[in-house]
């Protein structure tokens, strides 16, 4: 009886109790209460093939059981949980693990900074030590970017409505068209740099240039890897630092650890989060040349930027990372969701559908208006989680975890295909 | 041998890889391995007693059992880590028990944003919904304010060298003079009242005023109740929102779970952090007045809004709270702080000191150059973990966890008059 | 018969032609067609009496003959009267008098530059020039304080109405507390104090300070010689410019040349306008000391800041000041004014005045919402031409030419007599 | 031998009092003592044939002798001089003719504004009253545009160095590509539409955009009128308003009296000065449609918005406009020059020209850093004065008065050319 009650309004506690900005659980109205590699459970029991992948920070899947040991072991023992910057031995073997999986393979030399333990803490940090750097105050980023939601990052976020809700006026950053923003035929990087050379032009030098190589909530735009290149020889001839966001797009989304290593740029600056906290916790991590590292102690703080169960899930998941595997792995199932989009981009007319992204982060940008949320909407009805991206929430997203069976990757892209025939 | 080396040198791995931004770690110069309650161990098996309570983090001590169990129990049975916003058991059980237990028996009506799990999240989110609610861009903050470390929540922190880390002028916020700023005989209130009301006062009528009750990071001073009530009322007058940030005085850190309960005061919009994830496990939330209830849904967002450790480990704490039993002990024992602290101020003259703060933040402002930095230092040596508090480090802080023994209380202040006597 | 409809609707053009933002011809609602000395006449031929001056820009009375002899010899000998920066024969003139006339004789050394032919230009300038030599942004401004109307000058402006008119937030600019601005108990200079050597004040060490000795549109608050001489002080410490706005208290408005001479005071920057172009002529002058003097060539610039008939008329009028005899008479008129309006404070209760102001910009407030209105308004209806001040327009204002006549400034006073006995 | 050492040393007074900041009397180093329609003269006696016209003030040559008598016989008569805001017949004059000359005839029903006698003035109080009508703060400007140098005018600037003056980060205006700036495949106006539609651009809705159709500073680059009605239609689309500054070229600097009238266009918005004053005189206009006058009384002001000379002056010029003569004349001698010009470039290739502008503001741009200014500079020696325009300096600008006789303009240019030849 009680158990009816609560079917009928399973988030009445939510609407009661929580603000109206709460928003995925109005996609998913359900109360979710178990999760395990690709798979949530409702309070149901009903189980659900995750496409999602907590919007990039669960690329090893829900609590993967090595982390998890791991995480039980360091509570068992009391392990020091909350740190500040203190140092701990969860963030040496950390910062050891990082230096040899990550750093020294990739003949990369970055300190690493803890920000606190979100997206937008490193943003904003990188955003700081940039001006800081340059004595610069103005900063470049790109339309249909994402950075964040705190004042700073949200300066150089795209998004109008989430810009509108600053409720001031953002400054000190100025918006450039993206690669490809106006049509196929136009440079945008010779843009950027008219601008650049051009006395006349109302645009100040910037500190930095902030840039994701694919724009996970902007619509799935990916870079090429020449124009990444022309940004990075622009910023060398004027000085300004290159900052990657590679909070969606790294830790192995479109393949390699981080998203910029095709093309072979170095940026200054690296913003990592999501998925870099292994177990969907609160991590983040700024990297930048050691010659950048002019901080003054506690320049910049946080409470929680020594979270220590981060730490010890965080140093657990790179060992993803000391071979190849995954990314082969990824670059594999990359070319298969390739494939099947591509496939329904010509099967299903009505949807005006163009593939975007790269990696494990790819979808289908629909022409509708609507189109692609009720896809998503009745991807949902049939057990499978995926989210819309872009300004007018109009691209279909598909991005598991990079640790989906192969079996559940085609089981998810048949029921995308099922949810794509329903909106017919 | 190798042990030997790391005596030697304990944080060469943070030296050499991680940024010079690191700050509590040159305080407490070792590797800390292991916390429970009240103490916390090194490398080496040193003890250390914690007069520091990760900043405000740990009101409940490290660790705590209970909380530990609850959050044991939730990753083995693999309950959902990660949930953005989407609805989970864990939040439902958190939303539900801080109703109960926190908000009706004070009768208060807040619906809670989760707005990212750290403090400047929770203030961010304030302040943008207060700029949204009334259409006006200024915020009044106050002198030695400390609020966060983004854009936003910079702009109303009033150390200037965290504010020159910005790299740009920070905009849309007037720092105004805090209770007894401008001496014992100067009403600082009467002066905002003066500026409100005169039309050529060069300030606009700003869209909120953000405080703290007691100012933990800028030199602790406390707000007398009545200039609370003043203020309140200026803020009703002219229809200006009052935010409290309680990140570091909520919490029971004063005594009362909101440190504004004994003032009579009801802010339209409250900031809670730090202990309020029980654990020291990231988590923020945002309580604001129905009305002000305007967000649309993902107008603000943020990837780690769902962090369900903090969740389990924040709905385990506010059982702390089922009755008064914590507050009347917190009462008892900063009154104790406080007889100890004023016998200080009188047996050592040389310190020219001034007890400041309330309940279980208290210290003493010292009037030499470095002075309170090497108190703290002595404390340290003598095995006592405290810090500074002021734009000048010129306050000895007191701040154990509010669950630590009368006796370990009493030894901490006895270490504390050693470190003074050190220091003559 | 069209004379009649004229003089019934005199302002009808206006009315249909110009904008809303006209406000003097509101209060004056007549043609005027030609002024003389302290005399003004309407297309009636009715004559008024002027306790206006061109709002500060006619301190030599209305079209002094000596003056216009110049400006008629200098168009019919075709000398040149546009010339932007070129050299010409009348900028010659009026640069060697400057220097022989004011500057030398007072023992300054100035540069002078040539900002356009207003107040506002003067003052912008000043901003610029403060915050170049200092690289710092941010410039305190008073409150009450009143600078000009484009936007540089309007952030340093106190009125809320004309700032709101930005249609935007005004940045880079402090307000502070002028002299009396907290009571007669409140040393505001000691606010200011505190706010800069606090390193947690929230407030940036400025670029510069600007002020007027006596705030002219903000309700003739006059600052007291020893709290110029404590702020120039203060400045001094900080390395913060001193900028003195004197555009109408300047050219002998208070008595001597520089309103601030008195004070024995030396500002790093002055702002003179208004009544330097002697016949009511568009000029401005900015002064600086010449080690500030880091100018580019055409840095800032202005098609109009070559008026030829105002250096003209400005050089000629420098001959008021060749010896003290204008000061002398400027003070012992100002003596009697302040006698009278004593007299007047004091006879008329219902007034509950306050008498403000010093020299020639002298005016009594008044309590009573829109009762300073209502007295001017009645002065003009009597044919005294007067206006107010105040951000409430709560004070009558006195402020005839330098050079009326004695009988006519007590002709004056008893208009304004009667008409405030009209508003009991 | 006074006048020997006079004549060796010019400029010795200017070097001692003058600011660094001057600049046109070192590319003229001489005294102007004297100038008549498009001759000036120096102290010495020497004749200078002017192309330069007070860079656009002085359309109808230097002290036209029809004005001239009129401002003369109302000095003579004591015409009111300064008036602020009051009602005079001189405005009253100048408000009748410029509505039955100007407006009348071409259909327009604008309200004017006398925001202050300066360009900018009227730039400020056209961003200002966009802002106000819109409830927006951001406003688009163009690479290259030039509109004065107070912080709201030079917000909206593109010039780099003089932005860099400000000595502070300017805000709320972004700059957009003008016609042409990407290359003549690029339709810079299909890129605003795409920032304006796209959600995620990055850039906020302005209130105006605001543009020249011939940049006067910024290198004579003209629009063309089907990019400047693509413009209108995007801002009436998108409900922005249209601001032009035609401030320079407008006043029939292009042919007609508004420089925007071949475009069909219909602007929200139009700044006008320079050349409106009629005799060089400091005078400036804000024109704008019926229904934006929001302003309240008073909102924007200014000493010298009352400049009646400047009224008198101005209402005569227009008689200038009471046919379309001078429209055909200087679209005559607009031809002859680009004929010339072209002449020179095809002759000349060492210049590496391209011909500029329109009307009679037009020029070559030439290739070798310093070029244009080593041209002018031998233009000067040979009697000739000229300036450059351009971020760089890079464009030789022909801008005589429209009323120069045509032989005298064939004489100019030969000058020029010869002047081309000194530099090869």
């Amino acid at each position: 009886m009680k158990a009816a009650a609560k079917s009928r309004t399973p988030l009445t506690v939510f609407d009661q109790l929580e603000s109206e900005v709460r928003s995925y659980c109005r996609h998913f109205p359900v109360v979710f209460t178990k999760a395990s590699g690709h798979t949530l459970w409702d309070r149901q029991g009903k189980a659900y093939l995750d496409f999602f992948a907590g919007a990039g920070a669960l690329n090893y899947g829900h609590n993967p059981p090595g982390i998890k040991e791991k995480l039980i072991e360091y509570l068992r023992q009391d392990g020091i949980t909350h740190s500040l910057d203190m140092a701990t031995d969860a963030k040496e073997t950390l910062l050891t693990r990082f230096r040899d999986v990550i750093l020294a393979p990739r003949g990369l030399d970055y300190k690493v900074m803890f920000p606190g333990p979100t997206g937008t803490n490193a943003v904003e940090s990188a955003l700081k030590l940039a001006r800081k750097v340059t004595g610069r105050t103005s900063v470049w980023s790109f339309t249909n970017g994402f950075h964040g939601m705190t004042i700073g990052s949200l300066s150089v976020t795209g998004n109008r409505r989430k810009r509108n809700g600053a409720g001031m006026p953002l400054s000190h950053a100025v918006s450039m068209p993206y690669d490809g923003y106006m049509g196929p035929d136009t440079d945008t990087a010779r843009y950027l740099e008219r601008l650049l050379e051009d006395e006349g032009s109302g645009v100040s030098l910037p500190a930095a240039m902030i840039l994701e190589t694919v724009q996970g909530e902007g619509g799935l735009h990916a870079a090429s890897e020449s124009w990444l290149r022309r940004i990075e020889a622009l910023c060398r001839t004027h000085n300004i630092l290159l900052i990657v966001d590679d909070v969606q797009a790294g830790c192995g989304r479109t393949g390699p650890f981080f998203s910029f290593e095709t093309a072979g740029i170095r940026p200054d600056i690296v913003c990592l989060s999501k998925s870099i906290g292994g177990y969907g916790l609160p991590l983040a991590l700024t990297l930048f040349k050691p010659e950048l590292d002019i901080w003054g102690p506690g320049e910049h703080n946080g409470t929680f930027r020594g979270n220590n169960l981060g730490f010890v899930a965080a140093a657990e998941a790179l060992r993803y990372w000391e071979d190849d595997g995954l990314r082969r792995v990824v670059e594999a199932k990359a070319a298969a969701v390739r494939a099947f989009l591509e496939h329904l981009v010509g099967a299903y007319p009505f949807l005006q559908g163009e593939v975007r992204g790269k990696g494990l982060m790819q979808g289908i940008a629909v022409k509708a208006d609507g189109l692609a949320e009720r896809i998503c909407s009745r991807a949902f009805a049939r057990g499978l989680i995926m989210e819309t991206s872009g300004p007018d929430s109009e691209v279909v997203k598909v991005m598991p975890p990079l640790t989906i069976g192969e079996k559940e990757l085609e089981q998810g892209l048949s029921i995308l295909e099922e949810s794509v025939k329903d909106c017919r």
